[in-house]
């Protein structure tokens, strides 16, 4: 699938409309950082919208980030025409996460015609302090073509 | 562990707070239903702010909104003072979820010591029509007691 | 899909025959024993080939007999000439698993045309003695339709 | 963790001496190939005993030979004392497997007092052939100290 490679163009405005048509991205203020051929990544900042009981970034919503910048690599390689969405994922939550962002870096393990599976790490990132790996996702992406006019 | 049983005064108290001390929670205008032993429901308004590429609900704010029913749940059996944390869950979106609210039951499958698994299920409620099933997850979380001091 | 009731001979006979069909069934002593539209049992003894290190049922063994069950439920509700194979799963082992059979009960969560979601829940029976709840999968399964010839 | 480091030879013999005491482990001949801290590879022939209904690996037998892979993985981290069991894991099957051994390397993603993640990545070996990416698992493993006598 030359995983790494550059989009091309068709491409590339094509996963960036998906990110901005969704309307979580926005309320979430999140960033589409970078993208290339099976590999996304994708912010958001921390702040109190996004916590759960102890200040920390809430589970769900680290899993909002991760399967955003999931479903994203899997469209950079489907047919610009298909939507691709989330069979289902499963992500564990590996450290709190606390800081100024949330960073996902999404790669596609396997890609096939129907199926795409991604696999999503999410780190967070405070100013002037080394990343802290926080939640590792595991992801199953659908490609839906148009259907026959 | 009783499950169905109505909740004694002090642990409804600590769930409802464990909720309202969540920013999740109020930026996604989330309700606390209802909650007896090992089960609980929350829901939230479906809106554009958590919407996905389709105009339906993005899947990880359902993922979210399951999480934090789930998590209560667990928390409905667990001692007051101890937090209750998301080691990992695994969520299936089953149909496209549009509508006006998103609700999520959650109940225990299994209460331990240290580990509890939940399950839970997600529903589209549309005024004047019959709810839609649109998401199971089957989550994993872990009783963290406080400190020694 | 008319969860429960009775399957058509055509379809037993096909289920029957994909049971049949698996080296691993017949290495693991596996029975088919219930089937009905979107839900299947089946079991197998616990021996010493089956078993961790504690002397109680591997996890990935009990795994086998769930995805076993899980699948055949698929299979009930797809065409006789269609393919059912898993594209993930996801179980979280509740209990040590010890006695005479294990016992897998399978049904479907949500039947759709090419993905199909059934929950596995795994009993461990010893004579005498209460069932114990041993395991609960989240199983997610395609269907292959026969190549176009 | 110090990952990929040789293992001490107590760490060794514990990690060896786990995956002997499985049955299961004897009955598909499986082979503890290859551990370091962290790190754990492991394999089994592909025989008629582990098929499914196209003559290629049941995902179950898959799954066991990636969980043990896992468990013992996770043990390579924990004290020699400890017990570690499987909480729960989730596999994709990403391509079916065939040829003649099924090869597991497991690695630890966190590592934690209680609860470590491990991934598992599945390969199809056929003598001539490059390998075959067939699985893909993720794995939630607990620790179990004895208990006070």
């Amino acid at each position: 699938m030359n995983a790494g490679l550059i989009l091309d163009a068709a491409k590339a405005a094509r996963v960036r409309a998906l990110f901005n048509s969704m309307g979580a991205v926005h309320a979430l203020s999140m960033r589409l950082d970078a993208m290339k051929v099976g590999r996304v990544t994708a912010s958001m900042p921390i702040g109190e919208a996004v916590t759960q009981q102890n200040g920390t970034v809430h589970a769900g919503l680290t899993a909002a980030l991760a399967d955003t910048a999931g479903g994203l690599a899997a469209a950079t390689l489907a047919p610009v025409e298909d939507n691709v969405l989330a069979v289902e994922f499963k992500i564990n939550l590996l450290a709190t996460a606390f800081g100024d962002r949330l960073r996902a870096d999404a790669s596609v393990v396997r890609g096939g015609r129907t199926i795409t599976v991604c696999e999503i790490d999410v780190f967070a990132e405070t100013a002037g302090k080394p990343d802290r790996h926080v939640a590792r996702m595991q992801q199953t992406v659908i490609r839906v073509p148009p259907r026959a006019g």
